[in-house]
């Protein structure tokens, strides 16, 4: 039997990898360096409220991201809802659907209504010849998603914001790390929300955090934010729980130490996916737009199935029984999920759409190595190859 | 100089006490148990999206309070407003003013308008007799609050929302471990949100959980929580972020085991205040009311300043100067707080007013011990006994 190709998983063979694969990052400090750290926060008997891991990783963000106010916060979710009422907006934004979720149900707990605007079929990010037919006078923000470790060209959406007299804030969620226009992510716009999420390159667990330049704005989070830490009673008009813990901030600062060895291994992973793909028909590997450097955080390609033979969710299936747990990021577009639609017709976003069907994210990160890439490489040309019977044994 | 009294420090004498006495609980698992859970955290590599120690942590947490569902979150106040939005409510929301900020700021980011009640001067717990007066058609829920290690008696409350056709749930923050009516606090009305901040006897950092015996508002909670351990799709109005992260499922399951010693500890504390204080003219300790067991998570007591020749706020300078952090626990009425106010009228809430001017809390919890509880009697026996010196320095 040497020598015999082994039977895809999908057709009843063993799956390829015994332990699965994840698509998130997953990165940990080393044990001895989290240990440490713990073992001095416990001498403090210190465990929230702002305390001094939590100023120290503000400190430390701000520097790395150049901008004047860093604030960490619970999650992204919660530092989204956050900047909507710090910002206090009232009407309509516009913010892509082509996003996770909370995007837009932060707009949704702040009160406001989301206008869906597409996004472009080639960077996958919002444009301004997208955005600007939307605004009128019920337009109370942008609010653009910087995808894929890329951006959507901030200052640009900064020109046309300005002109419309609109408020603009961006959902970097995905973005820490990268430069674009000659300087790091975090100063665009009002202000911008970070997710510190295991997912991410720059993992706390859960956490996140707002940047700005505007100092006024950074009092009026501090204040929603908690009681903690308000160093002058501004008026703001709700406030909440986004603090961050010290097990929080131990874990930023950890991870801050060992990003740019985060980015080097993605990057090394991320080639292998490049060369391999790149020869294998109706997939297209799609690199981050709109930066100059990019955090490397995500491996993401499109399935043509007119081309590959396999539709995405096929391809998705098949993946997925070999151990490896690619994911269809992001699906359903936000436009399609209560409440916002109530099954009847969508806003026609025909790119969006698009993406929601042929988008494949594929495993990278910390429990990822280049050798799995390579071989997850071969498995799709395996399911391509076989796409005849994978077509077959799913009919029957 | 040997036996001359020492000068109070508000009389510009030293501190009583080196290192500042705090309010709180502030208990910590012992370093080795927590090392060793961290440990196996860092093994499994599983750090959020309710990974095996928050599910632990549920299961454990739903034995302990008897209750069919134990959802574990964030922090009580995300708790709170994901409570609002699983119970849909719409309208307006029975709750008291003599309470954290957060009870009613979590009524505010649902998109509800709090009806402030005021608490009875005895118990400072609301009472069906002061909520039966304010039901009415705009009414939707009664969300009372669960004071001081006690209760506010949820059956009477219960049989009130009954009869009114309305819902009722709990702001059961301070309320953890307690018992009343034969069985533990978090399963009356429709749900119970319990507090595990560093200030609360059983901490877990930042958290909370909400409790429930109706199958179809956990579900509701679990979608709201997050996208993951969703069981069925149940549709929700908003979702959110709101996960327990598995350090603090680490910090709650050791919690739990020590939560006995922690409130045998407190009661240590309790005894010395509560014999101290008994012949201080104008100090009145506070019992928790409505158990059978309290959690002793509180030393409560109330300042007569026409008795005591001091006033509340100024006994609280007096014992800060020496160290001894007390706080005015509610001050102000969240009544008298924007947006609930315009700066105009407040509503007439005459025992929230007299208890936000006169009650105190003492310090108890892991960093205090029986002996700083009875340093702390002797000050404020000596605060009484220098009153009009104290007042002569505070006119100059």
């Amino acid at each position: 039997m040497a020598g015999a190709p082994r039977s895809l998983a999908v057709l009843g063979g063993s799956p390829a990898f015994a332990t699965e694969l994840p698509v998130g990052q997953m990165y940990f400090p080393p044990w001895e360096a989290y240990e440490e750290a713990f073992r001095a926060l416990f001498d403090r008997e210190y465990y929230t409220n702002h305390g001094p891991m939590a100023r120290e990783a503000e400190a430390r963000l701000a520097e790395v991201l150049d901008v004047e106010h860093a604030l960490c916060v619970t999650n992204a979710t919660i530092g989204l809802m956050m900047a909507a009422k710090a910002l206090d907006l009232r009407g309509r934004v516009i913010t892509p659907a082509f996003t996770f979720v909370a995007t837009a149900q932060a707009l949704t707990w702040a009160g406001l209504e989301p206008v869906f605007c597409d996004v472009s079929r080639t960077t996958h990010q919002m444009t301004p010849d997208l955005v600007a037919p939307l605004l009128d006078d019920s337009i109370t923000a942008i609010h653009p998603v910087n995808l894929w470790g890329g951006t959507c060209g901030p200052s640009a959406l900064e020109a046309l914001a300005r002109a419309g007299g609109v408020h603009l804030y961006f959902d970097s969620a995905q973005a820490f790390g990268c430069r674009t226009e000659g300087r790091p992510v975090g100063s665009f716009g009002a202000l911008e929300v970070f997710s510190f999420h295991a997912t991410k390159i720059l993992g706390t667990g859960e956490g996140a955090c707002i940047t700005t330049n505007d100092g006024d704005l950074a009092e009026r989070l501090r204040n929603i934010r908690s009681s903690y830490d308000i160093r002058s009673r501004v008026a703001v008009p709700v406030t909440t729980n986004g603090r961050f813990s010290e097990a929080q901030a131990v874990l930023c600062l950890l991870s801050l130490d060992e990003y740019e060895g985060r980015r080097r291994h993605n990057i090394s992973i991320r080639d292998v996916y490049r060369a391999g793909l790149a020869d294998v028909p109706g997939i297209d590997w799609c690199e981050p737009s709109g930066v100059e450097t990019s955090n490397e955080q995500y491996a993401v390609c499109e399935v043509h199935a007119e081309v590959f033979a396999i539709s995405r969710n096929v391809l998705l299936q098949s993946l997925k029984a070999e151990g490896v747990n690619v994911r269809r990021y992001f699906y359903p577009g936000v436009h399609r999920v209560p409440p916002y639609t109530d099954g009847g017709e969508a806003p026609s976003l025909p790119n969006t759409d698009h993406l929601c069907d042929t988008v494949l994210q594929l495993p990278l990160g910390a429990l990822v190595t280049p050798r799995d890439a390579d071989r997850i490489v071969e498995l799709i040309n395996e399911i391509h190859a076989g796409a005849e019977a994978i077509a077959h044994r799913l009919r029957s």
